[in-house]
């Protein structure tokens, strides 16, 4: 079976695309991560934001450590061709790694930047002891 | 004058940052470009989505012929300083290029990518006879 949806993203020269993902309910902003070919598929296929992380170069099923999986309620495609949009429903209330809501957090007001929203959760809570 | 919350700014090896404009009123994902240093700079004093246009190789201040500005309420950047998040207020309701409300209106359904959103207004209304 062909996956033509799949042919028709522009990848970027490392075969990637930027990814936003956008609370459902609440309507804020959460991520912008990067997604490939596969994780793409896999995010179609399991209902389930899949990534690919730069840094670990491997696929990161979101939340598979934390327990903060983002259900997808829809995916759409822009008019390049080159960036996604998910509708997504935030398991936890908490998308980012440093245990806020969301990772833009930072904000800028008179030429610096300010954090401006709270942490809910230490990350040692949400990753556990190491 | 330093700018040190631009040096705070992860750029990529184009010297790019993704930049995703929200529409402030009704929270809707509008757009997703990119800024260089220069557009980001231009964005913070001028109060207005400015951004890099990577197929023209130019600043593009974001309405300079379609008259649809983006207003700057809000600039966050994330977690990982390599994403901006803007929040704006669309002038004229239309983002994108094709006349619609915004550039994510292709929705993934059952493998195939689906316009949802209606033209509002005519490429050629927008930009002129040419």
């Amino acid at each position: 079976m062909t996956e033509s949806w799949l042919d028709a993203v522009k990848w970027n020269s490392d075969g990637l695309v930027p990814a936003i993902a956008q609370e459902a309910g609440t309507g804020k902003v959460l991520t912008l991560a990067w997604m490939n070919r596969e994780a793409l598929a896999a995010t179609a296929k399991e209902g389930r934001a899949v990534y690919w992380s730069r840094s670990r170069r491997k696929l990161w099923r979101k939340g598979e450590e934390s327990g903060h999986v983002q259900l997808i309620r829809d995916i759409r495609l822009d008019c390049d061709n080159d960036a996604v949009l998910l509708l997504v429903e935030q398991r936890g209330g908490i998308a980012c790694h440093t245990g806020r809501e969301r990772c833009f957090f930072q904000q800028l007001q008179d030429g610096r930047w300010v954090e401006v929203e709270p942490v809910l959760k230490s990350e040692q809570e949400i990753y556990g002891k190491k």
